[in-house]
């Protein structure tokens, strides 16, 4: 099982960036997206009405206290923070069946680095915690199951296809 | 030489996805972003900084037209438009020097279907461009250049190790 923490919503700011982080953790299949800073009601509604059409069980939580939640949740899973500053990525080698992702935030503060289990990079250079998500999770190469949907997207070569399984 | 076109930055909106989007395709090895939507010169600004800070040769572009800007690229590149309603990215071999990455955009226009050469997609799940680019930029895997750096990051398991270049 595959969770990821969100550091630090801020709104408007961050409303954008957290649900593209949302739609990131599920598509490349992580199963929930905790999320510290502002609770944001709205974001919330957005991915709702999302797995609503595209299917799959994806949750999104607002935490309150994310030192609280860090400690709490070390006893129970590894901890990989997600960091320009951390060792490259594909020296990684899954091993456990638990992990929780932790992405920034503006500032990370100290004790993120320090609690993690592992502190990893997609790179040397400053880019993006939707991208570095993204790159990470379809580094894993997880299952993936988005069942009871109402939308399923056809590939196509030069369309847009889209079923929508609700009227069929 | 790869460069990308970001469709339909709108402001105050896409501010910082659009950021992200630069970034990322720095990061990755682009030489060049385009963008058309809203001129931004703030953005515009955050980028020559982060290149004169961490290195390399990366160009931000804004373009009034981007159908005039497809026609033109057209002759001389292949045309890549990352898409959720794509074929799969797995089986995109490169083969040609140049490419233009196109990504969205809330709504893009069916001509870029049309005219862009491959339609891909990563995955077939809503989520982002920002990871959708960093993923096949990953993918891609090219050669990345940051000479001229002030800033370089070391790689480290607990901390924040940033060597300032300017100061040795």
């Amino acid at each position: 099982m595959i969770e990821v923490l969100r550091l630090g919503h801020r709104l408007p700011r961050d409303c954008r960036i957290t649900t593209h982080c949302c739609l990131v953790a599920r598509a490349f299949g992580a199963s929930k997206l905790y999320y510290s800073g502002q609770k944001d009601k709205e974001m919330e509604e957005v991915i709702k009405k999302l797995v609503k059409d595209f299917g799959g069980k994806f949750h999104v939580e607002y935490i309150e206290d994310e030192f609280k939640f860090l400690t709490t949740k070390k006893n129970k899973t590894n901890i990989i923070h997600l960091t320009m500053y951390g060792e490259d990525y594909k020296k990684f080698i899954k091993k456990e069946k638990n992990y929780l992702i932790i992405i920034g935030g503006s500032k990370v503060p100290g004790i993120f680095y320090k609690k993690s289990n592992f502190n990893i990079s997609i790179g040397d250079q400053p880019h993006s915690e939707v991208s570095a998500l993204g790159i990470f999770l379809e580094f894993l190469n997880l299952k993936k199951f988005f069942k009871n949907n109402i939308k399923k997207i056809i590939p196509s070569k030069r369309n847009k296809k889209i079923l929508n399984l609700k009227s069929l």
